[in-house]
């Protein structure tokens, strides 16, 4: 699966390019287990594009394991035999209007650890697709939510609002209580159904990558910018930066299991930048999409500012990650398709 | 001692900028203290120019300390009563062949926690300058750790050998296996020495840091520089900011504690950038640097590359912090100034 849905992503990825190759790496871990990873560099659409698969399995220090499991209340002594295959990308564009895509899919299983043969063994599934975009088009937002939520849908209809919400939980910039993006789905420890429709389900979710996303890029990839417009994109690539090298927890975990570093920080931008104390004039687009990504938490619906507002329109109510599930539920009805 | 010390660094930057200006930010940390940033960002020599004094107090959470305290063997449950002053750099200039300068030293001084009154307070000093160039020159590096070395002797003829040692390995960027830059000095935790002598230590290391960098400025500042040196010294910045986001403990302290961001965050260069798998040339003065920084962990003597070897040169023993003290130390005697 995880083969299948790196080549077709990657074919994706180059046909909309229309200049750039992926290039390919193979690579084999010491601790056991290997990966291939393809990354298109300076490509006529992508900045930097990467797609890797890996298959990894060895003894994993406590402290990835706590970086490895999102709710790692098993606290476990001692080194874990651990089996870990997914799939996981990260894609850069160069317009400042075309948003940046994540996605991961991965399927984890610990043994007992050697002094405790007994214990049982545990597998869980995890992943995502996120957006994160310098500036926000409503109707890509729109159309990206979409798509995660039928593919969701077709496996459970509590997964969309479930897993969106997470998605929301998971990608924030606690130093700056920002999020990262605009969200998506995510999920993680995911075991409680049966272990191959929770494949099927991770399988859709990859194949729901290229149609959720290239649309919005053949979209967006030849509008016209200005320096500011890049200088602002390279803001958020900052942001990016921040996220993945303090929280993400994928990459701490690649980090601490002497992961393969090339293939770990693929997911940093090719450039970013950070100047002090920036902020952006008050109604500009750049401060829509900060205004968007702060937690509005605790706030009444009455302190909206106005560019929020579409948050609450019924018909928008998939469009924006996080204003709306965080403020309107648990009372607010699923949402139907 | 601070005030003192940011006025004069900031003086002599502005002197030698020629152009930029520092803009002065008065702050004040809602869990009690406050600080004072100056900023110089796109000067003539200097991209990023961060020079902050901040004096807070108040509870830190048990994560806080550990990443406060060095060796915090003494874990103490629940929030602690805190207290720290200090000063803290980073000058990132834009010409790639003049180098990036970090400084930063602080009084650190934590209480009993409110359950346990009884308990002992404790203080202590720590800080360092170090040096980060994107490309060697013999020359700048041999200054700047002769001016270090005289700063320590004036003390303590064990210190320069003890804290540049400890330099190399705190500003260690584990998941590449490489130093972040040519070293200087660190200590911390330090308070096996009288208190005011360990204040006019700091106060002196402090006071020599114009001297150590600015002559490496003036030297470098107009040197020539094509595209591809440029893009060095942006893939360098992309390190910097992995051993600051990932490992820096003043950072991670300042993120846990709910610091001033702008102020911890200054010390992030304004741009940088990451390429897959970059492998600069054998033999190229990049090489030469990533050579220099890669650890020669149990490496003998005879597998020593040529550009190190000037390592290995009696006379030239105080220039590169790492490979020699590393091979040589403990049999090694101290340096004779």
């Amino acid at each position: 699966m995880i083969r299948d849905a790196q080549d077709s992503v990657c074919q994706a990825i180059e046909a909309a390019d229309g200049g750039g190759k992926f290039k390919e790496d193979v690579w084999s871990r010491p601790g056991g287990g290997g990966g291939i990873s393809r990354v298109l560099q300076d490509g006529a659409v992508w900045e930097k594009a990467g797609v890797n698969v890996s298959v990894v399995y060895g003894m994993m220090p406590p402290e990835a394991y706590r970086a490895a499991k999102a709710a790692a209340t098993d606290q476990k002594p001692g080194p874990i035999p651990f089996f870990a295959a997914g799939i996981s990308s990260v894609l850069h564009p160069k317009n400042p209007f075309a948003p940046t895509l994540h996605f991961n899919y991965r399927y984890f299983e610990t043994d007992a650890p050697k002094d405790a043969p007994g214990a049982p063994r545990q597998w869980w599934f995890g992943g995502g697709t996120d957006l994160t975009p310098a500036y926000i088009f409503e109707e890509d937002v729109k159309h990206f939510h979409s798509v995660q939520k039928s593919a969701c849908d077709k496996f459970d209809r509590t997964f969309y609002p479930r897993f969106k919400k997470w998605c929301d939980d998971y990608f924030y910039i606690k130093h700056r209580g920002e999020r990262r993006g605009l969200g998506g789905i995510f999920f993680d420890d995911l075991n409680d159904y049966d272990q191959e429709m929770l494949l099927s389900f991770a399988t859709e979710c990859a194949n729901s990558v290229v149609p959720a996303y290239i649309p919005i890029i053949e979209k967006r990839k030849d509008t016209p910018f200005t320096d500011q417009h890049k200088a602002w994109q390279q803001l958020r690539r900052g942001r990016y930066v921040e996220f993945n090298l303090v929280y993400d927890r994928g990459t701490t975990f690649g980090l601490k299991t002497g992961g393969r570093i090339e293939s770990i920080l693929v997911s940093l931008p090719l450039t970013a930048r950070w100047e002090y104390d920036h902020k952006p004039q008050e109604g500009s687009e750049e401060w829509k999409l900060l205004d968007c990504l702060h937690q509005p938490k605790g706030v009444a619906l009455i302190s909206f500012s106005g560019s929020c507002l579409w948050n609450i329109v019924p018909e928008c109510s998939i469009q924006l990650p996080f204003c709306f599930l965080e403020i309107f539920s648990p009372s607010f009805p699923a949402i139907e398709s």
